[in-house]
């Protein structure tokens, strides 16, 4: 650790001096080996070890233009140096999450940076839609920074539907030009980060209209602001959407159109194109693009996880550092982390974020490997991929939201309190519930994958390897003993059980006369659900499968421990879906009086390793932003001197004091 | 309605006319009566109406300390018309909770009153724990308001267990006085509400030393402030304690004494005693205070049931005004309410309303029972009230946090919005799951009474009422119907399945050698368990059990419309145990299917109501808040107002271009 704090709590070194594994064999494992670590760690040190990104006085108290300003500076700082990084070939692409959102993102702004959406959104939708001859002139400006970039799809009355967009842009081939217009207050383009005050460019999503036809929606290049003095241009009606639940210095914008007109080489044409005299001509490949709109989800998962990796650290240092009530007369307080319910809370969190960081792991390398065969047009995995990236962004960033709100809660009082940094962190995660597919909409995009696929298994057409599981898991039956194997069947027992049923109410429904999509509409509860269930149990066999990868790589004390997460995690979660298991495996009463033992046993195992797992993730204080959580456990102190920082307690009288309490005191002597 | 807006929304037009209830009799019925609703209404037009009570622009835009003065200048004026409304005989303690916290309230001053604390603690710890000369000589005075006082209890190391508060108060019996003294970090006051700047006195409890003795906690009058400069006293270290996650202006404060001389009077003594010669003098019936500190969670029920109701109101308003994607070529985007997936969201929160409101009424009722049971020195019902008032509070905050951030996270992005009001919402009701008693605590108090009631019915003692059940409930096996009678009766088998099953785990531990706390300690998870289910178990059956007393009442279109949510709270919360009903029930795989579809078609019948029953609840635009939820369903144009409201759109170009991003852009160029 990079921690030299003078005074260590007590109760951590206690805490620490209890590990039975070696902390820094664990975090090479996550980073992926030593190198990466080492430059991870120097990366973090290159931005944290800058005085000039922090700020004078924590921003939570200043005015949201305040805000604003200050994520400006720091931003612009951000870049300055991403760009020196660039030019050294210490960063790339993959690093950009990392630095911009994420962990360490997140600790330099706390509430978004008002930038990001160039890295995350513009260049790449440049370079994934843009012809050569459009990269060749736009890229450069975009990667040097001359021009900040956002992406506006979403309107003010159109998200999920991405067809019902109604922004226009129609093609005037008199002067070559597309014309965009904004034709009702519902068509404003709302929500993209930067927009509001920030960006001068801006790829917009609008449908195309050229020789009296609409073709959809297409991409387009388009000026908002001038270079020189930052006002926006005519026919651009633009600003911020107001305050939010977090995020609030990403600065998301609101624009409209009247008659703004784009040259016709500002369409990006990497796929269809628009010819000079109008002419539509479409791409053989449409489904090209898919690529890359998955990519973002697919990075989401491991993001998220991160979240909830910070979260936990938090909420399990100050669980061992506060005291709580005296169960037995004559002794001290116990450590709060030693209440059994307490640790029913955290240690499942802590076995959560692995699985979802295998998961990411997972994810990420089927996602390339389906990227490359797109490049050679094979497009026959990315069905399976797109089921599989909906569900693990829907569970994910819905176990970590409630994981956070969990940790939170756990830590009591201090907990909310935003030098904690659990509000903060909450507001962020949260927001991923909806952006990148609302997650019930998500589940049910991965249901029509399983109904497609049950429908093949009825029909003897052979399953995608994500669902062969679908073809047996209901004919063995499996008599119940304590091991992650004996979880995992049970499982997919459950996930194809609620397919089958799920797909059996459909069908009679349609067989009662209902149109396909109202039969789909009213068996979505049940169709949501056997998405739910077929995620989780995707998710417990790549934890397992990942762990048993790595069995013989690793030491035998942190094997150990692995196993023992990987343990905690299915048996959570099978004792959540304690009615599926009842009803679709062959699971019995005594047994889940068994599981619910192991799970006490294995609380109590992790119990002497929790902190050692958590110091072992390697976050450094300043990424933790957390008086609650730092190394050193002086949890007290920090409180009281984040609290001293609030400009209410620089004076000793605020004047509202004289202006109105006092007036209103003594009106009633 | 009170509402008159020129232009009201098609779709909301339309989902009024499919009516079939007569919408203000279930407002009178809500309300408690006609004379009710009236006065309810009168009280809300005296402070709404009031043009100096509205904010210049949206507090949420802001510093901290701008929001404090803000809050300060408005709660004085709320102060103001409420000692008018006292001289009137308007307004009774009852009318605090909506007028200071609350529906009301929280409308007027979004973020908390810093002045609430003067009349919902000091007040009523004056009241309750004062003997009659002190009453006589602190009441007046602070009914007048001609000082605030908060209630300083919790410390920065102590919240649950106020036994192991630090603070000392040491009798000196050469000047008869008390010296309070803080003497570590941890004892320092943090979290009272208007502690930081606002309150000048303060009921402190502290641990009571005198003739060398310590006799525990006891509540002492201190003043903080001088009443005319309102520095801090000499020995007061005073100031707040920062930003939180929501309720930013409640000036919640931290305090430090050093050597404070207060009088000896100033212990409040209705209890106990201390005498001029520092004799301590116990009180016979300490539990007579006892019946006061629970007034409080008694009072949150309903509380925490008004913002639920404010929450799921806006989203089903929106759920109508919203419309997405095309399932059906050719037609229009559906409402969103119309998918079942969004049903299956929004109607069981209206449901779990009607639940929470009605086991509020009926907890206020026993409280008054019990209360003047105590006036005459009767005790015996006392440790049931604390059962049910402990779990109530628990899982009725619970439920309606969870309830708020499903109804905001179904609104999709503009739930996000500050404008929508769900954020503020959801931070303030978040946070009644840790004060006046964190909720596992809480659910571990309600286990105590039911392993104490198990012990009883195995010992053959009888029963209290709430618990009579666990005497029959698992004998009777009884057959599946779709009737809630049905959904009653394994509701309490389960809970009685529950309580049996950790009760005996936790004396086959005691048998295996653990000590009582340690055996408790590890049961807990199903200890804490057991006492949810027997929660939910009581309020399936108090909400049944009072639909049934009015069912007489009231017209047959209400009651139709009242027993078709009953059933949905049933089915719903049977659907959300279904691995105890297995377990503990005769259920079967079979009956599970068919409350499924019961489920279904309750929310298909719920649907043309919608509107109409959160129509019902009354609520005016100024007390929703929300761009999303107001009654004219004008959605996105309050949307776009609310964003225009942004200082960061006051000016097209942001100082901070000049500053720091153009240097940035023109740098790389």
């Amino acid at each position: 650790m990079d921690n030299k704090q003078v005074t260590l709590s007590v109760d951590l070194l206690k805490e620490r001096q209890k590990c039975t594994f070696n902390t820094l064999e664990l975090t090479y494992l996550l980073d992926g080996g030593p190198e990466r670590t080492k430059e991870r760690r120097e990366r973090e040190s290159y931005f944290l070890d800058d005085p000039e990104l922090k700020s004078s006085i924590p921003t939570e108290y200043l005015s949201h233009k305040e805000k604003y300003e200050e994520a400006i500076r720091v931003s612009c700082l951000i870049f300055r140096k991403v760009l020196h990084l660039q030019e050294e070939g210490k960063v790339g692409i993959e690093n950009f999450q990392e630095i911009l959102g994420g962990q360490l993102g997140s600790s330099l702004i706390k509430d978004g940076n008002p930038l990001a959406l160039h890295y995350v959104m513009y260049i790449p939708t440049l370079m994934g839609q843009g012809t050569y001859q459009q990269q060749a002139e736009w890229i450069q400006k975009a990667w040097n920074c001359t021009m900040i970039g956002t992406y506006a799809q979403t309107e003010l009355g159109h998200g999920t539907f991405i067809r019902g967009l109604e922004t226009t842009a129609t093609y005037d081939q008199e002067t070559e030009e597309f014309i965009i217009n904004s034709p009702t207050l519902t068509s404003y383009k709302w929500w993209p980060g930067g927009l509001g005050q920030t960006a001068n460019y801006a790829i917009v999503v609008a449908q195309l209209n050229t020789l009296g036809k609409c073709y959809g929606i297409h991409p387009f290049i388009v000026q908002l602001r001038d270079e020189e003095t930052h006002q926006p241009l005519p026919g651009v009606k633009i600003g911020e959407i107001g305050c939010k639940m977090g995020m609030n210095t990403t600065n998301n914008g609101y624009l409209g159109f009247e008659n703004v007109r784009i040259p016709r080489n500002q369409m990006l044409m990497k796929n269809n194109k628009v010819l000079k005299d109008g002419t539509y001509v479409e791409s053989p490949s449409s489904k090209l693009t898919y690529g890359t709109m998955m990519f973002v989800r697919v990075v989401l998962v491991q993001d998220v996880a991160n979240y909830l990796k910070k979260a936990v650290t938090i909420a399990v240092r100050y669980s061992c550092v506060r005291r709580q009530s005296q169960p037995k007369p004559d002794e001290p307080e116990p450590q709060i982390i030693d209440y059994v319910t307490q640790q029913h809370k955290l240690f499942p969190i802590i076995s959560t974020y692995f699985a979802f960081h295998y998961c990411a792991e997972w994810l990420w390398d089927m996602y390339n490997n389906v990227n490359s065969q797109l490049e050679a047009g094979q497009l026959s995995q990315l069905p399976e991929l797109h089921a599989l990236a909906c569900c693990l962004k829907a569970v994910s960033t819905s176990d970590c939201s409630a994981g956070v709100e969990t940790c939170r809660l756990a830590c009591g009082g201090h907990g909310y309190m935003t030098s904690s940094n659990f509000p903060s962190t909450y507001g962020l995660v949260t927001a991923m519930c909806t952006y990148e597919g609302e997650n019930t909409v998500l589940l049910l995009q991965t249901a029509r994958y399983l109904m497609k696929s049950w429908q093949n298994k009825v029909e003897g057409i052979q399953l995608t390897p994500t669902v062969l599981y679908l073809q047996s898991a209901q004919a063995s039956n499996i008599v119940y003993n304590r091991n992650i194997d004996w979880i995992i069947t049970v499982m997919e027992q459950v996930a194809a059980g609620k397919v089958e049923l799920a797909w059996t109410h459909m069908n009679e429904r349609i067989k009662k006369g209902l149109g396909a999509e109202d039969a789909w509409n009213h068996t979505s509860i049940e169709l949501a659900a056997c998405a739910e269930a077929h995620c989780r149990a995707f998710v417990v066999r790549t934890f397992y499968s990942e762990i048993m990868r790595l069995k013989y790589t690793i030491s035998e004390p942190l094997r150990i421990v692995l196993l023992q997460l990987l343990d905690l995690y299915g048996v959570t979660t099978a004792l959540k879906c304690l009615g599926d298991l009842l009803r679709f495996s062959g699971t019995t009463g005594s047994d889940i009086e068994n599981l619910q033992q192991w799970l006490e046993e294995l609380l109590s195992a992790i119990r002497p390793n929790a902190v050692s797992i958590v110091d072992s993730f390697d976050i450094r204080d300043e990424v933790l932003s957390s008086a609650l959580g730092a190394y050193d456990g002086n949890v007290y102190e920090r409180l009281f001197a984040e609290a001293t920082k609030s400009p209410l307690n620089a004076e000793p009288v605020n004047k509202s004091f004289r202006q109105h309490l006092k007036p209103f005191l003594k009106s009633q002597l």
